[in-house]
């Protein structure tokens, strides 16, 4: 670490809350664990399956297209004025927490709580791993992802629902007649497409209906 | 559409420069188009593996890595002011062009000329997918990128030095070994990282040494 912490003098910017050549040290090993740990996404499964339908999309590569989403589609939003960098910055944290709680399409209520509980487990360990003011911020954006409460969790929330909704439409739905997916269980997780942004809800309507149509829905 | 256009009209905002109906309905296609197109990034593999070997890593994944690692290493950036956002924005858009060029670790000047041809190409190809505005956008944002010139654009290249240095760390530096990659030709690599972040380059440079010392880079 000698030729690095060399270096911190040189640049001489205050880092973080104390700033001495140990600290900063410190916080660069803590940001590289968690940079490491966070590599595991690459490795968790969703049920979406890629645009040729080659193989199922990891929730990695899904956090990246889903940060182009919103790149390309916030225009659509209903409410005006929202923090796009805020949204952006969830999308690519909202799954870490699969590393450990793994990926669900869940419709129980009892297991979607069983779920949240392995999901704050998840987030308080791999969060943790940051500096601790990092970990603080990650984890409070993560948690207004969760809640879906603000402007940009809702808009993030919707992006989420989207996004396999035209993975959906592009390999022809066969995902949703795999897992035997009800009209009603979509339609539930879609509601929040319409409070964010109604342009891409009639969208989403139109691939859902094409889907019953076919009888890939029940 | 019906449905996607009404709800325009109760939505009301104004979009892009157009804004009727059907410019509203015409723009939305224009960017699902381009968001299938670039599902394909996650087809195309890199030369550095996952932290468990397992596999290569796919531009798309890596896309997600790097923009988690500008939230995260931004504090060490030599410059102040940097618009972190621009960089996180250039980090996922600036490997798409590999969907048509595919991605290439070349040293050689001739070959490093041809790939960027290739590169410009498919830059005008896929982000002309785009309605204009957006296209023009995402292509000024890629040429910032790949001419290096900005800070942001300085910090966005040292960030995708450090990712796979990272990786190559954690593997044991396999891969350096496996395409009988030289020290001068890291070095060559890893000069912007010096001028983006002299905490991180020191960092590298202790990975490079050790991978020196274990005999794995010539």
């Amino acid at each position: 670490m000698q030729s690095s912490t060399q270096m911190a003098v040189m640049n001489s910017k205050p880092i973080g809350s104390g700033s001495s050549l140990g600290a900063t040290a410190e916080r660069l090993e803590q940001q590289i664990q968690f940079l490491l740990e966070i590599d595991r996404l690459k490795r968790v499964e969703r049920q979406s399956i890629l645009t040729d339908a080659s193989r199922r999309e990891n929730s990695a590569e899904h956090s990246w297209h889903l940060a182009v989403l919103a790149l390309c589609l916030a225009e659509h939003a209903a409410i005006e004025g929202i923090d796009l960098f805020k949204v952006v910055r969830m999308l690519l944290i909202h799954d870490i927490v699969e590393i450990d709680a793994g990926d669900a399409f869940l419709h129980d209520a009892t297991e979607q709580a069983e779920q949240a509980k392995k999901e704050a487990a998840a987030a308080e360990r791999i969060f943790g791993l940051l500096p601790p003011d990092q970990g603080r911020e990650l984890m409070a954006l993560w948690r207004e992802f969760d809640d879906g409460a603000s402007a940009e969790s809702v808009l993030a929330q919707a992006l989420d629902r989207v996004q396999p909704a035209l993975l959906h439409e592009a390999t022809e739905g066969v995902i949703w007649e795999k897992y035997g997916t009800t009209h009603d269980q979509i339609q539930a997780k879609m509601a929040v497409v319409g409070r964010a942004a109604p342009v891409l809800w009639g969208r989403v309507q139109d691939i859902i209906g094409k889907a019953r149509t076919a009888g890939r829905l029940r």
